[in-house]
């Protein structure tokens, strides 16, 4: 029964808008991809007419459709689905749980962007047959889901899975959620750009052209104050990564997001800061890998959110 | 029917051993405590007779008794129960939770007795009507047991819980995990007393007039060396529960054991500390407090792994 189930997957984030209809089995059989805002908007009714618009591309049957599941960038109201999404300014404590629900006339369930490729991991992923996992997804932020006991793990407000905000230095940076020495501020895309320019990469550039991905290629070509920067982001995530793995004695962490297109680059300092880090057994048999889907990873998660609640769903 | 229910619990620490018959209300109705090793022994097989004896100093029938619930120093390897506590030398991969459960013929359950702390400060102490909790002990070690979405956590080998292994310092100190950066390694009351007795805190008093129980007292009198051990442990457990915080949006944070007896010379540093670390909205909602049981939590905790295995217990 389940193989044949289809489902409309969105994927909002802060740059492209994606939608998409997968089956039970977690294969994404067609999609849609636009950028974000587009057209560029200050309203948020416009962004979602754009949205509307994108479904209508889709030429899958609306009646074979058994729900919709969304995957939004946070923060958000859970699981209501209100969202206030950090990089589309216009939408602030936006109903799209629920106008999508009314729109579409689906069911539909929602969950923060970050925790959907950490459940597609966990489904068809690199976490296939573990049951606790962390998902990460380093990018223009560091985010991520938990799935422990081969569930997914809410939390008291649906925020579980922040490992973006572990605390990784003692007395720096100050990160932009206020905190003090949180991973993100240092490994995510556009905080390493801005470490590595203050090192004196890309000195010359306009701020569009020394991006976390211009800083990866960079560092493929052996640009050594871009490798410098990768390595100071992979020995933060393995102090972070160490605290997540002793706390929830975890199986596997599996990390996507441009930031991990560098490969070795990032991982092997995450590695060796990592085995600097956890010293219980147990906990050294962690194993941390690139995350084994791709772009289309936020899909199959928030397909999942309809097609295995049993797992990933505890909201109303 | 379950207030009725019976159930005999045991508490196993590296100083003290504590058995008990708990009732189906979280209630201890009866206890008796003995030091550990009871008389000294390096023979596994006479502790494992020492406890069976104060057992039989309980006066509740056995056939009333519906099973035995076990809390014990880890590691083990767990659900199978082979114990190695770190503190009795005399049981290494010793078969306890087989053993009891042939010796008093009764369904045996054991975990860690951190977790069953935690597990009772969700049950009937701090945590009631939170759903995501973390229990914490800070004494001779920093333990700990994670509830979350109103389930005990056990991770892929049990081993959830494990708070004194986050990282909470980036290059010191080297914990006896083997681990740079520990909570644990900070806080733990021989830690504590170490740090203090270097910055020259009774100097003059041989090592077992120095613990961490004789750095609270002295602290509460105003020894300013003592206040300032106390002030850096809370502000390490502020680091360690700002990163737990944010991963599991926790509800409450629940502390006992000997050291968090300081109260506030341990609990105001805690929290400045966890508020610089702790930005985004949902991680500031968290509540840090005492544990609301005393020292019968681990038989309370214990005895749950029989009442309410739907909660509690996860394993064979």
């Amino acid at each position: 029964m389940q193989e044949q189930q289809l489902v409309l997957a969105i994927d909002i984030g802060g740059t492209k808008l994606a939608v998409g209809v997968v089956d039970g089995e977690g294969r994404v059989l067609e999609s849609r991809r636009a950028p974000n805002p587009n057209p560029p908007t200050d309203d948020g009714e416009q962004l979602l007419r754009a949205l509307l618009a994108l479904i209508e591309e889709l030429t899958t049957d609306r009646a074979e459709l058994s729900g919709v599941g969304i995957g939004c960038g946070g923060p958000m109201r859970w699981p209501v689905g209100e969202v206030s999404p950090l990089n589309i300014p216009s939408w602030r404590d936006f109903p799209l749980r629920a106008r999508l629900a009314e729109e579409l006339k689906l069911p539909a369930r929602i969950h923060n962007d970050a925790v959907c490729v950490a459940i597609a991991e966990h489904w068809r992923g690199a976490g296939v047959g573990a049951d606790n996992v962390l998902g990460m997804v380093v990018s223009t932020g560091v985010g991520g889901g938990l799935i422990l006991g081969g569930r997914l793990i809410d939390g008291a407000s649906g925020n579980a899975g922040h490992i973006g905000h572990a605390i990784v230095h003692e007395h720096e940076p100050v990160c932009r959620c206020g905190a003090i020495g949180c991973l993100e501020a240092i490994a995510s895309g556009p905080n390493l750009a801005a470490w590595a320019f203050r090192q004196g990469w890309r000195t010359g550039f306009p701020v569009d052209q020394r991006t976390g991905r211009d800083l990866v290629e960079d560092a493929r070509r052996g640009d050594p104050t871009a490798v410098a920067a990768l390595n100071r982001a992979g020995r933060a995530l393995g102090i972070g990564i160490a605290s997540a793995t002793t706390l929830c004695d975890l199986d596997v962490v599996a990390i996507g997001g441009g930031i991990s297109q560098a490969g070795p680059l990032l991982f092997d300092p995450l590695e060796a800061s990592l085995r600097e880090r956890v010293g219980l057994d147990f906990a050294r048999s962690v194993r941390v890998v690139p995350a084994g889907l791709g772009q289309e990873s936020g899909l199959v998660g928030a397909a999942a959110l309809i097609i295995h609640p049993e797992r990933y769903w505890s909201g109303d």
